[in-house]
């Protein structure tokens, strides 16, 4: 049942298939866990199996990146190049939270194709309908709807029956922890044989790697992680982004207000879009360490690049055509600039635009580079040739090819 | 006996300190080791103290981050970017393997001059004499010379008679071993209570993370980090640089041959100089991903800016001015221009330039933003302050400042 999707062929071994995408799951958290001993399944996996790093899709944003993982691709192909872009020929900015804005296939839409059973458990229900896009006959469930979303064509009331227990609050450590308690039901259950499980970065956004409540996030993940390999399943982790703190030493966020700036600068007209801008602020407050901006006819675009290159935080700024090239990005979905900004800096709008009092603890987030590697583990060792292929430029995006194609004893 | 160093002041703990520079060692080295089992010392202080990731200075060169490390301070102020450069007042590339080239004093030989009893134990004699600038009184050993400087205002004859065992070949594990063994002896024969010991990268450079290679030697390197530990010694260990490989799939070098190309666009007058160049060419054959590029005067540098910015692999290409500012590089000592190269990808001058036939095995390197991030060790938890100064944009030099300030019980 080997199929083709975006170019790139995929030949999944007999064996039931697992990809977790741990977002935000700075490879730091991991090491903080293992080396305290509170991973013993997943590290057990990473001695045994494979572990290294693997760089994502750029903006590190996480539905940037689950839909390059499940397409195999990256945004340039898949369209989604964050959260909100400008439809510059209607002029209104745009959510891109819906399954319409993915411009290709997805691989799980092909496996179940194929005749895989296909599951797809996400935390946030929207990310679950873009990651159902084109699939036909699998199992797709958000923790966000567990008790809502009808299950009955699969043999289970709702995703709630399936595991036993309510659907928790999005905001919690309990929301990642159950989709991969569903994950793990769908398997023992043998509904799903192919499946793909995104968390959400609530406790990340929240805590540092070695903070005590990431340390028991973790433990409770790995527990889950066991449950997965316990079925005797393939299970690859990888990432959507990584996470970094963003503040000053007071705690206050570290913030360039990039249309201020430039309105000082230009005057009115220049639109700094944030593209990492979702429903869920609580987690970031619409502030991330990426920027599209777009710059009105009147002024020369590499007049602005100067200017934003030359703000002290700022990273990286490119204009479209460098983005397209650079960043694997879609251009019609970009501004005619995009500007990166440090380790510990995010770009802002306008002081007004964000509502700070709505950040729980100290800003902590992503979105730039420093937050574009993140780890790949697989339960499975993989064959000589894609172990020389993980040795070079290994993607986050290439999860599945890896699994599919990759592993040992196939 | 607090002092003041590059205007960053210094108030050691009342115990034996040791910094580790663990050349080459990308994280992903500790994590291989450390998931086998294979570091159970290193994983117990990482543990127990403090682990994270902190950012190198840039160029991620040997030279240039031992120089930063050991002053605290990055490459603006150290005035070593590299291993070579092109004295433009007298057009000769010079070889900055010399202390002549520090431009300031370092925390070593600041700590010698109040009373410390220091000790600097390298691989290299190069690094040994630069490192030593300034200092008076301490015991500095390297174990390419390991036979041959006469120790005996120390009590001992020479580091061979101290360690009890011949000096190996700079081109083996054994040369790192030999390091910590050195400060082992040094620490536990009460001869210096204020150490810096700088590794060799000749096995990172040969072995992947998870290559047996590697994974044996990082067991012997734990054996010896534990035998600092029971001196009751605070150690911390960071690296220079981490490491990728920088090869295509078939095993061949994946060069930009940066030279060939702008002469071809430009003809001739471009002077491509690759800073890594080094006498230890086995290692990596004069390839690293970071190039200075000297403009003659009658070209436009913006023009070949942009040229090198469409460079299939090239990350970042800076402007001088640009490269002080954000790669904190001294600005007498670059070119006109800077360019970086990706994960997998070096930049070489001419394919005449670089004999290929000394490179044992595929080619992997370092230089570019992807050997950026480093590991950072200590064997004690950090104060609160400490903690949140490494939550941010934590740097590899800053590390004599987490442990002589930053410690826990000080």
């Amino acid at each position: 049942m080997a199929f083709v999707v975006n170019d790139r062929s995929y030949d999944p071994p007999d064996r039931k298939l697992v990809v977790i995408c741990l977002d935000g799951s700075a490879d730091e958290y991991l090491d903080a866990a293992f080396d305290r001993g509170r991973m013993p399944r997943l590290r057990e996996i990473a001695a045994t199996g494979y572990r290294g790093l693997a760089r994502c899709a750029m903006p590190s944003f996480t539905n940037v990146n689950n839909t390059a993982i499940v397409s195999g691709a990256p945004p340039a192909v898949t369209g989604i190049s964050g959260n909100y872009f400008l439809d510059t020929t209607t002029g209104q900015e745009v959510m891109m939270n819906d399954a319409s804005f993915l411009r290709c296939p997805t691989i799980l839409a092909a496996a179940g194709g194929e005749g895989s059973r296909v599951g797809i458990v996400t935390a946030k229900d929207k990310l679950r309908e873009i990651l159902s896009s084109g699939l036909t006959n699998g199992i797709t469930v958000s923790v966000e709807k567990a008790a809502e979303l009808d299950m009955s064509a699969h043999g289970f009331e709702t995703a709630q029956t399936l595991v036993g227990e309510p659907g928790p609050s999005i905001y919690s450590a309990d929301a990642s922890l159950y989709v991969l308690k569903t994950g793990a039901a769908l398997l023992e259950r043998n509904l799903a044989d192919f499946l793909y499980l995104s968390t959400t970065d609530y406790i990340q956004h929240s805590f540092s790697h070695d903070e005590a409540g990431a340390l028991e996030f973790y433990t409770a993940i790995d527990k889950w992680i066991g449950r997965l390999v316990d079925t005797g399943a393939d299970v690859a982790l990888t990432a959507d982004h990584g996470m970094n703190a963003k503040h000053l030493p007071d705690g206050s966020p570290n913030i360039i207000y990039l249309e201020t700036e430039l309105t000082a600068a230009f005057g009115k007209g220049i639109n700094v879009l944030l593209p990492i801008t979702d429903p869920y602020v609580v987690h970031h407050g619409a502030l991330g360490s990426f920027a599209t901006i777009h710059v009105p006819s009147g002024l020369d675009v590499t007049t602005v690049k100067d200017r934003i290159a030359g703000i002290d935080g700022v990273t990286e700024v490119h204009d479209r055509e460098t983005a397209v090239r650079l960043l694997e990005l879609p251009g019609d979905r970009i501004g005619e600039l995009v500007a990166l900004s440090g380790r510990d800096v995010v770009i802002g709008k306008t002081p007004e635009h964000h509502d700070l009092t709505v950040l729980e603890g100290a800003l902590r987030s992503h979105g730039g580079r420093y937050e574009e590697m993140v780890p790949m583990i697989l339960s499975r060792r993989l064959s000589p040739d894609y172990k020389a292929k993980a040795m070079g430029d290994l993607r986050n995006f290439d999860v599945f090819d890896l699994i599919c194609n990759g592993t040992e004893g196939k």
